[in-house]
C-alpha cells in the first residue's frame, strides 16, 4: 500500500516540526498523528536528550483512546529501545495506532528494529517517504552515528612550502582576508572548535565565528586539548559558550566525550602538534589546507610527524576541490579510500 | 616615411632566415638586402658566436658596390660595437646602403646605438617593423640580456605538506604520470637542467627530456653543481650532451659561466638543498611546485632554509596558475614585484 496525499502533507509538516528541535546527541525528529480520515489529531517533536521522543510528545497531547486506529507519520523509524523514555514502538502499539509512515530507517544498532516490532504487533508500516529531506536534516547526526564519534575537519594554513610561520614565529597573516572569512564561515557550521594548549598560549585566540567584528549567529563550542592550563584571562573564557578543557593527549577519549555531548561536527584548528596528532590517529574525515603563495623555509612546519615511515604509507587524499580564495588556495580533501589508485602508472 | 610592401615582405623573410640560426649567447638575426626597386639582392643570417652577423653575411654575397643605394631589412638593430666582427652599422655605411629597416631595438648597452650611427652617416632608418614577431623569436635571449644571466625556473615536487620524501627517503613517485610528463615537456624547453651532487648521488637521474622512453627532440644540457664528484658510471654521462660539472657552491659564478655559453633558460630540478640555495640567492625567476595530494609529515622537506627570518621577509609569489594535472596540482608562480600588496586587509 502506498502513502496517500494526507500522509505526504503530514510528513512535510513533521519535517518542519523536527527542525524546531536542537542539534545534538539525539536526532531531530518530528511526528504528526492523523485520524483514519486524514485529519491532523496531534503534532510533536523531540526537544533534545532526556525529553520525550516526537511520537510520544504527539501522543501525549491526545486524550486516552483518541489515537485508536490512527496513523502516525514520523521522520525517523520509531525506536525500539528503552532509554530515558520507553520504546516509541511500544507507545504507538499501546495507543492503538493502526498505521505508521516514516521517512528514514533508524541506523542505530540499539534503537533500530522498531518497524519490525510494530509489524509483529499488527501495525501497518510504510517507510522511505521523503527520506532524502529527512536525511539532509539530520546529516550531521547520521554521520556521527556511522563514525561513532563527531565528524572531524582538520584545518590549517600554510605557506606553499608547508610552513606555519617564519623562523621567528611570526605568522599573521600567512593567508589573506578571503581565506580568513572562509574559515570563519566554516567555523560557524561546526558544533565545536578545538585547539591545543600551544595555540591558546601562543595566540590567545577567541575561537568565535565572526564576520569582521560581528559574531555569526551560530557559535561552535570552544575546546582546548592539553595538559597545560589556560590563563584565567584568556580570550576563550569570553566565548559565548563556556569552553571545554581536556587535560589529556588521548584524542579518542576526547572524541567519546564530545560525541556524548552531541557534538556532531568538530573543527580542529591546530596548531601543528594537534593537527598532526589528529592525522596520525586517523581521526581526520576532512582536511582543509589554506595555502598562501609565499615561501618561508625553515623549521616551523604546519604539520610535524604524522606517522608515515615510507611513501607506501603516505596519507593519500582525495581532493574535492582546489579552490582559489583571493591570492590563496584552499585544498578541500578527505582521506582516499583504500585501494583507490592515485598517481599510479608509468614511471 | 613608412615601410613599403617589399620591405614588409623582406622582414618576414628575414625572420625566417633568423630562425635558422642557433639559440645561444648571440641573438638569432636575419637580414635581406633589397635594391632601390625592391628586388631581393641578398639574404643572410647569423650562425652563432664567432661567425659573421646577419647583415655582414648578406653583404658578403654581393659584389663590391652592389649594395650602393640599397635597403637593408634586418630583424635586430645593426650593432655598433667591435667584437669578433666589426660593427654592422659601419659595414652597412661602407657598403653604401641608403636605408635600413629593422624590427627590434638592440637592448645591449655595448652593442646598441647602431641606428644613431647610421643616421649620423646619412642613412635613412626605420624601426619597429614586425617587432613583436622579432621579439618572440629571441625572447629567451632578450630575457637573459635583461637579467644578465640565464632565466631560472626552480622546480620541485612535494606532498601537500611540503615534503619531498617520506621518513625513509622513499619518494618515487610523489606526483603522478600527468605531472611527470609536464616536467619532461618543460625540460625540453630549457637550454640546461641543473641538479646538485646530492641528487646525482641519491637518484642517478638521466636528466633527459622524454616522452615515455623516447627522447624529445630538444635536450637540455645537464649541469651538476657541487664539490663531490659524480661516479664515472652515472647516467648523466650517457646524456646526449656532455654534462657540465661545477665544483662550487657559488651560484653566481655558475650563472655567469652558463650565460657566457649562451644558456638562456635554466631549469633547476633540485634537490631541496640546491632549490633552496637558488631561492635564497634571489636567483629564481619562475617557481614550479608540483603538489601531490598526500600528507607525509617528517623531516624530509622539499625546501630547507631560504633565508626568511620573519613573515615580513616572506618570499611572496605571484601565482600565474594553479593548474590541476591528474590528481596533482602544479603551482606556476614568480616572485611578486616589490610593493605588490598581497593578502593585506582586515585582520
Ligand atoms: N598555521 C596554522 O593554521 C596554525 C593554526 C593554529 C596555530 N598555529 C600556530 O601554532 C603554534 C602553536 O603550535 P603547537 O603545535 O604548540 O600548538 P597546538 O597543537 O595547538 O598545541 C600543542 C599542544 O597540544 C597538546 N596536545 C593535545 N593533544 C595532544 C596530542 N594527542 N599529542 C600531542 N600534544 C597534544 C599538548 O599540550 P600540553 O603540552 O599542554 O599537554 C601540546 O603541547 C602557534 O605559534 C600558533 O600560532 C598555526
Ligand atoms: N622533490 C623533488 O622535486 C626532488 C628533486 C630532486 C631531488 N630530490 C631528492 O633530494 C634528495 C637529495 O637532496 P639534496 O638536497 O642532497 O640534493 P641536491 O640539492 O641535489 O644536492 C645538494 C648538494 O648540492 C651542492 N650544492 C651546490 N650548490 C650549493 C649551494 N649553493 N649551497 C649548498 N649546496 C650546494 C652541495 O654538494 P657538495 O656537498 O657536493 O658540495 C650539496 O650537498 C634526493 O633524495 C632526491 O631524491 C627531490
Amino acid at each position: 500500500m502506498a502513502v496517500n496525499a494526507a500522509e505526504r502533507t503530514a510528513m512535510s509538516r513533521a519535517l518542519e516540526l523536527a527542525a524546531r528541535g536542537p542539534r545534538g546527541a539525539n536526532p531531530q525528529v518530528g511526528a504528526v498523528i492523523l485520524s483514519s480520515t486524514g485529519d491532523v489529531l496531534a503534532e510533536g517533536w523531540h526537544r533534545g536528550a532526556g525529553t520525550p521522543h516526537a511520537e510520544v510528545d504527539a501522543l501525549s497531547k491526545l486524550a486516552p483512546g483518541a489515537a485508536h486506529g490512527a496513523t502516525a507519520v514520523v521522520t525517523l523509524e520509531p525506536c525500539n529501545h528503552t532509554g530515558r523514555t520507553g520504546p516509541c514502538a511500544v507507545a504507538l502499539i499501546e495507543a492503538g495506532v493502526a498505521r505508521v509512515v516514516y521517512a528514514l530507517d533508524d541506523p542505530g544498532a540499539v534503537s533500530g528494529g522498531g518497524a519490525e516490532r510494530l509489524r509483529a504487533a499488527g501495525v501497518e508500516v510504510e517507510s522511505g517517504e521523503q527520506a532524502d529531506a529527512a536525511g539532509a536534516l539530520i546529516e550531521g547526526w547520521l554521520t556521527a552515528q556511522r563514525l561513532g564519534r563527531p565528524h572531524v575537519t582538520v584545518k590549517w594554513a600554510q605557506s606553499l612550502d608547508g610552513r606555519a610561520a617564519a623562523a621567528d614565529g611570526s605568522s599573521q597573516w600567512i593567508t589573506g582576508p578571503v581565506a580568513r572569512a572562509d574559515v570563519h564561515r566554516r567555523r560557524a557550521e561546526a558544533d565545536a572548535i578545538a585547539v591545543g594548549t600551544g595555540t591558546v598560549l601562543a595566540d590567545d585566540p577567541a575561537l568565535t565565528a565572526r564576520d569582521g567584528d560581528t559574531l555569526l549567529p551560530h557559535q561552535p563550542v570552544p575546546v582546548v586539548i592539553g595538559t597545560r592550563s589556560t590563563p584565567e584571562d584568556a580570550a576563550v573564557h569570553r566565548h559565548p559558550h563556556p569552553p571545554l578543557f581536556f587535560d589529556t593527549h588521548d584524542l579518542a577519549a576526547v572524541m567519546a566525550d564530545l560525541h556524548g555531548r552531541g557534538i556532531q561536527r568538530l573543527f580542529v584548528e591546530g596548531g601543528p602538534t594537534l593537527a598532526s596528532a589528529f592525522l596520525a590517529a586517523g581521526l581526520a574525515d576532512q582536511v582543509l589546507a589554506y595555502i598562501a603563495p609565499v615561501l618561508l623555509g625553515g623549521e616551523r612546519l604546519a604539520l610535524t610527524d604524522i606517522g608515515v615511515p615510507s611513501i607506501a604509507a603516505a596519507r593519500r587524499l582525495t581532493v574535492d576541490g582546489w579552490v582559489p580564495l583571493g591570492d590563496d588556495l584552499l585544498v578541500v580533501a578527505r582521506p582516499a579510500e583504500e585501494n583507490e589508485s592515485h598517481n599510479e602508472g608509468a614511471a
